[in-house]
């Protein structure tokens, strides 16, 4: 078994042997790959990989839509397992824990936003990202992510997960929950507030479930009507097809849309200091092109853009989902299946957050 | 006396004559101009106008670059006098008094944003501008501003000025005094702050002096590095003349920017949290182009634009002002220099607010 041969490394203080599945180009299939990752330093854990999500972030990277990615490239991060080893200073977890890990595995953890648990914004620019990035802290060694078998990280970026939790849904928790519940809590959303979640899907999805959960009287702005049943089953007070005629006035809106849109149309229908952020992304190349003058004559309204979250807010959200068995919609996938997986999100044919069942990988 | 006659006017609560300059269309010069106002009501009192400011906006106004004027049209938003007469309701103000109105009469004073106290945002759409305004209160009747001998006004939107102020520089506080220091508040800037004014003109001083003295640690973005002198005398700790290699982060950043310019490369120099608020605006049928896109990733920092400031918060900023003894620059002019005035607005050449003696009305 490769988990005993892991164990020996660990014990010899080798590096770790672990499989996965890559893209060697950004035009390439997902195929199985034999990689290695860092030795298991005296803060860090290994984990057992169990789930991984499949986000959309993921496709763009592993065609080098943002930037020029690094290849071979194993994407993920919506990583959730258990831990089958740990460094000798490791307090958080102990062998037999479940652990999560999101977007980052590092950071400077000396300036301001990371002393602010902000590890995303740390200013000396060495946040690490979990896949398709150089790691400074590793001699430069490029980043592997979670559609593998294993994966090595400082037990500051792994988040505790009791045992009693569903690993499955827990894993897109770490991207898709923490992006919506994020911008929640920045806003500081207390009960009674009007909040509308603007694009209903799996981003919007989420968020309309923690906004309910935090008390807030929900409405939602879709393409169509289509989802209007979902969207009352969860609780949602209205479901808008545009923001014409739109009566209510909003304490915070999110917005999910991935397309183009005009955010004033949104920011117009804010209360007086109510706060827009924005977590969608338009399509690769594409902006979202808007003119601040005519934020001055729709003024005391303020938008902001949010960023997934940092480690201990991560942690709080986990706690958060798991009291209140707040989770995405998901599909799950053997790994073989992920080429399938991806011409299904780029179709816009997936219904659900696809999740890849690791077991499947010694199949 | 025309005063004496204003008084027999309200005796017989007839309509109050009044002599002001106005522009009969959008190319024509100010010229002495004849004209009446509403009589006055139970609430309403009546004001001998001493000092009107100019403000560049009223330029806007006159010309029609904003909208179609209404003609013909008597601007002035910056009103300071002197308490003539008292409709029989009237509390807040006493004949002899001091008082002062800036760019609103009138709203709807029922809808949310009223009661709160932001005029300015009514949601029926009834906020009444002195000027170039139709005042649904008063039959439809065009509004005429303060380059004039007197207004009648509702005493809710009369602002109380002490009888030692220096009325000439209490004027142009309220519009420019008030633009600056609403964001100021509504950012709640606390002592030791970061703040940063984009913009060093007259709004931008204003703001600098505000900030100051509200105890934050106050920095300046200009064109260029000439008034570098100026801005240390006001206790102002830096002054850069661009965004690049600026190593401070700042808390708030305010943008009196009169030009074309990119909001972003500010917002990337806020901190976590950190708000960023316009209240200039370029040249009239040039736009603020920006794209929302980057905001997330420059996360967490929130944008927002603020348009002068409600009646409470004027008489706020009006007794903060004079307790702290903070004006603007002004240089008094005659009534009949307001051509000459706008000229040098135009031009850039005019150095400080002008602001009108309105006694020279009657030379």
């Amino acid at each position: 078994m490769l988990l005993d041969s892991n164990l020996n490394e660990v014990k010899e203080g080798k590096r770790i042997s672990a499989i996965g599945y890559a893209v060697s180009n950004k035009d390439d299939k997902f195929k199985p790959f034999s990689f290695s990752r860092h030795a298991l330093g005296d803060n860090d854990i290994l984990i057992e990989i169990l789930f991984a999500g499949i986000c959309h972030s993921d496709i763009h990277s592993a065609r080098s839509e943002w930037h020029d990615g690094i290849y071979p490239m194993v994407p993920g991060h919506e990583i959730a397992g258990r831990v089958v080893a740990i460094g000798k200073n490791v307090t958080k977890f102990k062998i037999g824990d479940y652990a999560g890990v999101g977007c980052m595995v590092n950071s400077c953890g000396i300036c301001e936003a990371c002393k602010q648990s902000n590890e995303q914004f740390c200013e000396n620019g060495k946040t690490i990202f979990t896949y398709d990035c150089i790691d400074c802290f590793h001699d430069d060694e490029p980043t592997y992510g979670g559609y593998s078998n294993n994966i090595v990280v400082s037990e500051k970026f792994a988040i505790n997960v009791p045992s009693d939790a569903p690993l499955d849904k827990v894993a897109p928790l770490l991207c898709a929950g923490i992006t919506t519940y994020s911008p929640l809590k920045f806003s500081n959303v207390k009960q009674g507030d009007k909040v509308a979640i603007a694009g209903f899907g799996g981003l919007g999805v989420m968020a309309v479930k923690y906004a309910i959960q935090m008390g807030a009287e929900v409405y939602v702005f879709a393409r169509n009507k289509n989802k209007e049943n979902i969207a009352k089953k969860l609780g949602v007070k209205n479901l808008y097809d545009n923001t014409k005629n739109v009566n209510e006035r909003f304490d915070l809106i999110i917005s999910t849309i991935p397309t183009k849109y005009d955010p004033i149309d949104y920011i117009n229908l804010l209360k007086n200091g109510g706060e827009m952020a924005i977590v969608g992304l338009p399509p690769v190349g594409e902006t979202i092109p808007t003119d601040l003058t005519r934020l001055v004559f729709s003024a005391n309204k303020k938008v902001y853009g949010s960023l997934i979250g940092g480690i201990k807010e991560t942690q709080e959200m986990i706690d958060f989902s798991l009291k209140h068995k707040i989770y995405p919609e998901t599909e799950i996938i053997s790994i073989n299946e992920i080429n399938e997986a991806y011409e299904n999100l780029t179709n816009g044919k997936a219904k659900f957050r696809y999740v890849i069942d690791m077991s499947s990988l010694n199949k």
